[in-house]
């Protein structure tokens, strides 16, 4: 997903109806985790934050799972003068879609991230140097786990939702299989219950930069260090998937740089849009790991509900929640046929599942839109009362 | 644009209905050419293929034009052993849709090139090495100059006809523009009259994955060295681009390229699709010139008619020729939108010209496709008497 914007006035992210200043915290399990691949680690961090308060009855919990580039902060700011908050502000804080004042809200960092979860880049106590790709393989069923054990030790005795876009969305609709009784919402958004040949491709192209660079050394690079080049090329290739034709056409177009100097014949920087790719890959070189991107990329590709279970139906027979899946008209990555179908087979499955469709022209990243629309499905979505509500039909 | 495949018998290769074996031949033309950037070369090649003869009115000649990773050698094969034929056999041969039995067939590598043709890969007499990025910078009006040089030089008088798929395309139509007498029919197919941001952001990873790497060393290099790794990159993330999530589906799916061995936990090639690409990045390498890439890459991202002449329509207004566009449902790259905004452009104009959408899902590679409805088009729209044409509607 892309970077939220760093253009907020500290003034407006210190109001009273936002969360404000917040702290993320360590959830260290000392308890040896056991991972899809049958690898071991005698242990665990999960690095999260949390938003408003934990009910009496300990069931007002929101679980916000993050996408590939993403991380546990979700929402609020980190300091008075941070300028930029968490990757979700605009959907969670009190009073908002996701409402801090109504519910307990919790984002981890996955398991294989990069930003203080166990992951390639966390050092080995074994030879005290970062794991690499000696990291067990990481699957989303494993992050799925590790955050279970997260809200067992917060102490939260049900989620009263799960929601998340594209890899969060996976992983909203791997926690409602694999724990239905824990689980009575999921809202997945600009997902998938299987990539297509074409985003695999694509991350293939990435992790092929990456690992073609000579500073990736096999995965074996100190830390802040490694291939930065193969890194910045996949991130500026993912990024056009993030985004639409229109909506690169509506940002540049084919403005120029320095449109005054006229016809420029050289392989510099002529178009804004190459400036602001270039930007992006810098940008994120400079906050994510290398080999966390190839573990997380390959998280995504081995994703197949309907391999792993038999069937997309067999795969949600368990399911106990309340689903709602909604797609994107411009998400080219996860198109909203892909939605579509998995809010079918939920229904198929017996479940109660809804499925909306949002007219946007800002593509796979639409989930972050700021949208009345998708504050109002999501307030919705999470506000009615389950015994009364309605199913919506596709 | 993709390689052909190399699958095709011998034996058809060499049938009567084919060109048979075809050799290339070299146009040296010893005269300064000054490029649009003002740079000026005291001379250059343009290697060229002709299939059929020309008539003694000199007035059947057919000019093809080649896409960015594409060369001279469109149809026949160069030895008779030689499986894989020119990348427009498909279409261009004896009885075929531009049939060579009546057609005089022209095509050059174009100028920028690496095939033969004078681009950074050629050795600059001044220096004994390679040009690199000293080769003067080339844009599609420079590339279009030269192969009408090379006509003058066959002694075609006008050309029956001017033909070319994606930057083919806009050669075709920038052709009518510069030459409107001498050119009697356009053939545009998956183009556009100007790159989108999405498009010029495609090749601008692609450039950057080559200038980044080490090898490129600001584009001095040996022939057949350079960045490698580069360039396999930006090839497999165009090949992307050239077909469409449908036909990665269908030829890919999510298979195994071991499916025996079950789930494996490696950054080794898992999927067919990356085994594929890695192919395809790798069979370009051997083939294709980094510094040419980067050329080329430029001068589709330069064109623009609008920008160029003031408008689209006052780009057209000197074109004489008959024109047919053809756009591909599937194409996303040059998607059928730009090619119905080109006809339209001449339409308004006032010039002949049609414009035909075909539904295809191959994407923008669809112009390549084994396609009777586009061989029953194009044969129709060579051999129609111009005189009582009657003019598509869009």
């Amino acid at each position: 997903m892309t970077d939220p914007e760093e253009n907020a006035p500290v003034s407006r992210l210190l109001a009273a109806s936002e969360i404000g200043i917040v702290a993320p915290r360590d959830f260290v399990c000392t308890r040896p985790f056991t991972f899809k691949s049958g690898q071991v680690l005698p242990g665990f961090t999960l690095r999260y934050e949390t938003y408003g308060e934990l009910n009496a009855t300990r069931d007002n919990a929101i679980l916000i799972c993050h996408a590939l580039s993403g991380d546990h902060h979700c929402a609020g700011v980190h300091a008075a003068d941070d300028r930029k908050p968490g990757w979700w502000n605009n959907l969670i804080g009190p009073g908002k879609a996701v409402d801090t004042n109504r519910f307990f809200v919790v984002c981890a960092n996955v398991l294989g991230g990069c930003v203080g979860s166990s992951g390639p880049s966390s050092v080995n106590p074994e030879t005290g140097r970062p794991y690499g790709i000696h990291f067990p393989f990481v699957t989303i069923l494993d992050m799925v786990r590790a955050q279970k054990l997260l809200l067992d030790h917060l102490g939260v005795s049900t989620l009263h939702g799960i929601i998340g876009g594209s890899m969060g969305g996976m992983q909203a609709l791997l926690f409602a299989i694999e724990f239905p009784a824990f689980t009575r919402r999921v809202l997945a958004m600009a997902t998938t219950s299987r990539e297509s040949a074409q985003a695999i491709a694509f991350n293939e192209v990435g992790r092929q930069a990456i690992m073609q660079d000579p500073d990736w050394n096999q995965g074996d690079y100190a830390k802040g260090g490694g291939p930065r080049v193969g890194l910045a090329i996949a991130r500026m290739m993912a990024h056009i998937t993030y985004v639409s034709d229109a909506s690169m056409d509506r940002k540049f177009g084919r403005r120029k740089k320095n449109p005054a100097s006229g016809e420029s014949y050289t392989f510099d920087i002529q178009f804004e849009v190459e400036s602001y790719l270039r930007h992006q890959g810098q940008a994120f070189i400079n906050r994510f790991d290398a080999n966390s991107y190839l573990y997380i990329t390959r998280a995504l590709d081995q994703f197949d509900l309907a391999q792993a279970y038999g069937s997309l139906e067999t795969a949600f027979a368990p399911v106990q929640a309340e689903s709602l899946v909604v797609g994107f008209t411009s998400d080219w990555l996860f198109p909203p046929e892909q939605n579509r179908q998995i809010a079918l087979a939920l229904l198929r499955a017996g479940k109660r599942a809804s499925y909306a469709e949002l007219a946007t022209d800002l593509g796979h990243d639409s989930f972050l839109l700021e949208s009345e629309e998708l504050y109002a499905l999501i307030r919705g979505f999470l506000e009615r009362n389950q015994a009364t509500a309605v199913d919506f039909s596709i």
